[in-house]
C-alpha cells in the first residue's frame, strides 16, 4: 500500500519544490504549472488523452480532445503564473499578459555601449544583449539548462547562439529574458544577427516526420511507420541535430586519425583510402538517450526535447570497422585501459566549436562491439541528415556517440572535453537537481537499457475487439548487444501478462545483437470492458526488464526513460 | 493510485487460484497457506521480523520473535488445510493430524509385487513404491516440481531418487505421497535403500554457512561475511550442489573435448596438458539464478531453494581460456552460429546421468566473455565443493553454467539434452503456470540481470543513528559483463535517494566486468523516525536498474529475483 501514498507524497514534494522556486527558475516553474494544471486536474477524467507537441514550445501537452496552443497556455496559464511570480520584481518591461518579442528599445532605460557591456562577461557580473536589449543575467547562470555553454555569450549578443540553439526562441524564454532587462544597447552597436545564412542549406525533409524543433532540426518517426518497416527507410529515420547540417563533399572529405601515445601519430584517410579496409555491414538501431522523455516529463518536468517514442529507428549500416582503422593507425590493442577515442564532427556551434564526444578505447577495440565508420545506410550513401559522407555507428550506445560528418578521431588519455560530452548524456538519481548534480563524477552513458513501446494502437484509439482480443504491436530494444527475449503485455494492470507471439529480429548472437525487435501480441479482453490500459514491457538476454514507473528513474535531463509504456484505448465489441 | 489496488487484486487472485487448487497441488497450497498466515496476517504488525530457515522444509518462514517449527505448522496449519481438502477423497491412509512416515505397511490395502508395479511406468498409469507403500501418482505427474525427472522412477521405488534429491524428505511430501496410496508392496520385494554410502564422502563444511538443504548440500554465505571480504574466502563461498560431491583425483583426471563437425574429433587433456595453454586469472562473482528467491516467494510461492541474498560470492579464478582449448581442439571461430558447448560434470543423479548444461558456442568463442577452465580459486586448488580438480567458470552467467568436476566438453549443433538444461533455468512471465509454461520455447538464461542487496544492517536490526544518518552496506552485481555504476538507497519510500559514496570494484572494462561491487551509503534519517524501511537499487553500465517489486517479474521457478531489496530497521537516536 505504501507505494501509492509515496507516489502521492512525491508529487506533493515536487509541487512544493516548484512553488518554492525563485524567479530565476520561472521557466521551469511555468512548465510545471502547466503540467500540473493539465495533468493533475484532469488525469482522472481524461480517457481519450492525446499527445500533441507544440513545436514553438518544445514541450509535450496533454489535451482533452482539443489542442491547447502555446498562445492559450501563455495567456491563460503561464501568463498568470509568471505574472504572479514576477510582480514584485523590478521588471522594466512590458506587461505580462501579452506575448512579447524581446529586445525592443525601451525609452525609460539607460543606454550602454557594446564596449561597456563586454566588461560584464564573468560569473560575478554577466550581461548579454539581444537586439536593443541589455540584460544582467548573472543570477540566472546556475539555472541555465545548457549549463556552462552560456558562458560563451558573456558580454556579447546572445543572438548568434540562439540562432544555433533555436529552442530558445519561445515566448516564455523571451519573457524570462526581459525579466532581467537593465537597459538599451546603443543604436550604433545593434547588429542584425538574422539566421538566414546558417540554416539555408538544411536538407529537404520528409513531411511525415514529426518535427520537435526546426532549428536545429529534430524530428521523430511516427509510430505507425516504426512498425511498418523492419529497417526504417532513410527518409523516415528519426533526426537528431545539435547544430545546422554541414555540407560536405565526399570526394574531398578527409578523416584525420591521431593516436596520442609516447609520440603522436596522425593518419589521414580519404573515403577511397577507407575502402581498402574490409567492408562490412551491421544492422543497428540508433536511439536517442532521451527517447520517451515525454513520459518521464509527466512525473516532473525534465529538460530536453520532448520525444515521444519516435527517437529510435533501425538500419543496416555499411562501412569499415573502427577497430581495423585504429589498428592500422597505430593503436596497441594491449594498451587500451583508461584511454578514450574522441570523435569530432564537422557541425559547428555558435562559438566555432565542433561537435564532439568520445567512447572508451576498450569499447572501440572490442571486436564484439562492431563499431563502424559508416558511409552507407540501408544500401544508399548516408543522407545529409545522417552524416554524409561519413559517420561513426556505435551499436548499442546512445546515438549521440555515433558522431555524424566525422572529420577526426583522436585516441587520448582523456574523454572529449566538449560540452556535449562533459555536461550531457550522464545520469543521476531522482534526487539530484541541477544544483547538486556533479557531472564530473557521473558516468557517461555508453550503453542503453532495455525499453519498448506500443506503436499500434495509439493512445486514445478506439479498437474493434476481434475474437475476444486486441492485437498490439510495437518495438523493443536493448543496448550493449543484448537481444530482446520476451515482450509481455498486460491489459489488466499487471494481473495477467500476455507474451508477444511474434518477435521479429535478426539472428545476431545474444551479446552482439544491435538491431531492434518488432513484436505483435494478442491480448484477450473481457466483453464487458469498454476501455483498457495496455502496459508493455520487454526483457532482454541479460534478463533485465523495464522498471514499472518513471518515478524512481527520473533524472534532471530526462534520459534513459524506459519504464513500462502505458496507453489507454477504448474497445468496441 | 491504481497500482496499489492492482497489487491487492493480484494478491486476491493468487488466493483464489490457490484455494481452487486440486488435491494434486496440496503441497503448494499448504505452503501458500502458511505464507498467507504468517505473511498477510502479520505483515502490518511485525516490525522486527526475522528470517529463519527450517532445513527440513526447504522454505523460508517469517516469524515474530519465536521460531515456528515445521511440526507446529504441520499440525496446526497445514494439517488442518490438508485435512479439509482431502477429506472427501478416498484416502486409505492414516489420519491427517499427526506427522507420518510414509511407506508403512497398512493391513487393509491390497498387495502388489514389484513385477506388477513395474507394468505401471508410463503417463497413462504411473505407479511408484516407497518402502512398503505402492502409490498411483499418475495424476500428480504434471505438477511435479522436477518435471520429467519423475518419469525415471516409473514402476520403481522412488527411494534411490529421493536419496539423491533429498529435498523430498519432508513431512508434507510424505503426506502428499500417502494421499496417492493404493496398496502394499510384497514383503519379498521391499529393499533397503538407505542412503548412507552416497553421502559418506561429502566434504567437511564451514559451520558459518547457512545450510538450506543437507543432501544435496546447499548453503549460503551470511550477509555479514559477504561484505567483509571483497574476494570471498573459499570456505565461505556459497555452495550449490545438485547431487553428492564426486571425489576426483587431480593426477588421474582427464577432460575429453569432442567437436562435432563434418567429422567428429576428440581430444583428451590431463590437467598437466591444460597447463600448456596460457594461464590467466579472472575475478568473477558466481551467483545462483535463484539468489533472493525467498523475497519473490513472499509474493506467491515459487519452487526451489529458499535462498535469501547469500547465493552469491566473489573469487579470483585461475586457469586457461576455454576459447584457447576449443581453438586447439578444432573449433572454427568463423563457424559458431547456432552451435553449443555442452559441459558435463562427474556428479551423477539416481539414474546414472551426469550433470550437464550448455552455453552457445558464440559466447564461448567471444574473447570478451573470458570463460575459464579453472583449477584454482583465490590462489588455491579448487575445493571439492567448488569442482576439484577442474570446473568451468562462465563469468556473468548463472552459476549453473559453470559446471563443476568437469569431465567432458562437447561442441554440438544441439543444446545439452539434460533435465537441468532443458527443464530448468529458463524464465517465464508471471502468468505462466507449471501447466502452461513451455520450456522448449523459453530462452535459457545465460546472463544475469542487475541486482543488489543490503547486507548491513540486517532486517529487524536496531541501529544507533550517528550524525543524523545510518551507514548501509551491501553488494551489487550485474551479469553479461556489465559494471555497477551507481547504487541508490532510499529511507523514505523512494521520495529521496542517496547515492552510495563508495563502490568497491575492480578496474575491468565496463562490458567485461565480472566481479561484484561492494558499496557503502550514508543515509540521512529524521530525528523523529523510530523505524525506517530501507530500499536499495543498483544501476549497471547499460543503465538497467532493478524493478521496484517482485510482482511483475514473478516466475514459477523463482529465478531472476532482482527487485529492490527492502529491509526494516529500528532507530535509536
Amino acid at each position: 500500500m505504501y507505494q501509492c501514498s509515496e507516489t502521492n507524497k512525491t508529487r506533493e514534494t515536487f509541487c512544493d519544490i516548484y512553488f518554492e522556486m525563485s524567479l530565476k527558475k520561472i521557466l521551469l516553474g511555468t512548465v510545471f504549472l502547466r503540467n500540473r494544471y493539465i495533468g493533475l486536474s484532469s488525469v482522472s477524467t481524461i480517457t481519450d488523452k492525446k499527445y500533441r507537441f507544440d513545436e514553438s514550445e518544445g514541450f509535450l501537452f496533454r489535451t482533452k480532445g482539443k489542442i491547447l496552443t502555446a498562445a492559450v497556455f501563455s495567456s491563460v496559464l503561464i501568463g498568470a503564473a509568471v505574472n504572479e511570480q514576477i510582480k514584485d520584481k523590478n521588471v522594466k518591461s512590458q506587461s505580462n499578459d501579452v506575448v512579447i518579442e524581446a529586445g525592443e528599445k525601451l525609452p525609460d532605460l539607460p543606454t550602454y555601449t557594446a564596449e561597456e557591456v563586454s566588461k560584464h562577461g564573468d560569473k560575478n557580473s554577466f550581461w548579454v544583449t539581444y537586439k536593443h536589449g541589455v540584460y544582467d543575467v548573472t543570477k540566472f547562470l546556475p539555472s541555465h539548462p545548457g549549463g556552462e555553454q552560456i558562458m560563451n555569450a558573456g558580454g556579447l549578443s546572445i543572438e548568434p547562439f540562439w540562432n544555433v540553439y533555436g529552442m530558445h526562441k519561445t515566448p516564455e524564454i523571451y519573457k524570462l529574458l526581459e525579466s532581467y532587462r537593465i537597459g538599451n544597447l546603443h543604436d550604433d552597436d545593434v547588429i542584425d544577427h538574422s539566421d538566414d545564412e546558417l540554416w539555408v542549406k538544411e536538407p529537404v525533409r520528409d513531411n511525415r516526420l514529426i518535427v520537435k524543433t526546426a532549428k536545429p532540426f529534430n524530428a521523430e518517426i511516427p509510430a505507425k511507420y516504426q512498425i511498418k518497416f523492419f529497417d526504417t527507410p532513410n527518409e523516415l529515420f528519426y533526426v537528431r541535430q545539435h547544430m545546422p547540417v554541414p555540407e560536405l563533399d565526399a570526394d574531398d572529405h578527409r578523416l584525420k586519425v591521431t593516436v596520442k601515445g609516447s609520440k603522436i601519430r596522425t593518419e589521414e584517410f580519404s573515403l577511397r583510402d577507407l575502402d581498402k579496409f574490409r567492408r562490412v555491414t551491421t544492422r543497428a538501431a540508433l536511439m536517442c538517450a532521451g527517447n520517451r522523455r515525454s513520459e518521464m516529463n509527466e512525473v516532473k518536468p525534465v529538460k530536453g526535447i520532448g520525444w515521444m517514442g519516435g527517437a529510435i529507428s533501425n538500419a543496416v549500416w555499411g562501412g569499415v570497422y573502427l577497430r581495423d582503422v585504429l589498428l592500422y593507425s597505430g593503436v596497441d590493442p594491449e594498451d587500451t585501459k583508461g584511454k578514450h577515442v574522441i570523435f569530432t564532427g564537422a557541425d559547428i556551434d555558435a562559438t566555432g566549436v565542433n561537435f564532439s564526444t568520445s567512447i572508451p578505447l576498450d569499447m572501440a577495440m572490442n571486436p564484439s562491439s562492431g563499431i563502424l565508420l559508416a558511409t552507407t545506410m540501408n544500401g544508399h550513401p548516408l543522407p545529409p541528415d545522417h552524416g554524409r559522407p561519413l559517420r561513426v555507428v556505435v551499436p548499442g550506445a546512445p546515438a549521440v556517440r555515433s558522431v555524424k560528418w566525422l572529420q577526426s578521431i583522436t585516441v587520448s588519455e582523456d574523454e572529449s572535453p566538449s560540452h556535449w560530452h562533459q555536461k550531457d548524456y550522464r545520469a543521476f538519481n531522482p534526487s539530484k537537481t541541477w544544483e547538486t548534480a556533479d557531472f564530473a563524477t557521473a558516468p557517461p552513458v555508453y550503453s542503453l537499457p532495455v525499453t519498448s513501446a506500443i506503436c499500434d494502437p495509439a493512445d486514445g484509439d478506439v479498437i474493434s475487439v476481434k475474437n475476444g482480443a486486441v492485437q498490439v504491436r510495437g518495438y523493443a530494444y536493448s543496448g550493449g548487444g543484448a537481444k530482446i527475449v520476451r515482450v509481455d503485455v498486460s491489459a489488466d494492470g499487471g494481473r495477467s501478462w500476455w507474451e508477444a507471439r511474434e518477435l521479429q529480429a535478426d539472428a545476431a548472437p545474444p551479446q552482439q545483437h544491435y538491431g531492434w525487435t518488432l513484436w505483435t501480441a494478442s491480448v484477450p479482453v473481457a466483453t464487458q470492458q469498454k476501455e483498457v490500459e495496455l502496459w508493455a514491457k520487454a526483457t532482454d538476454s541479460n534478463f533485465n526488464t523495464q522498471p514499472e514507473r518513471f518515478n524512481d528513474i527520473w533524472n534532471i535531463r530526462g534520459i534513459l526513460s524506459n519504464a513500462y509504456h502505458r496507453i489507454k484505448i477504448k474497445l468496441v465489441h
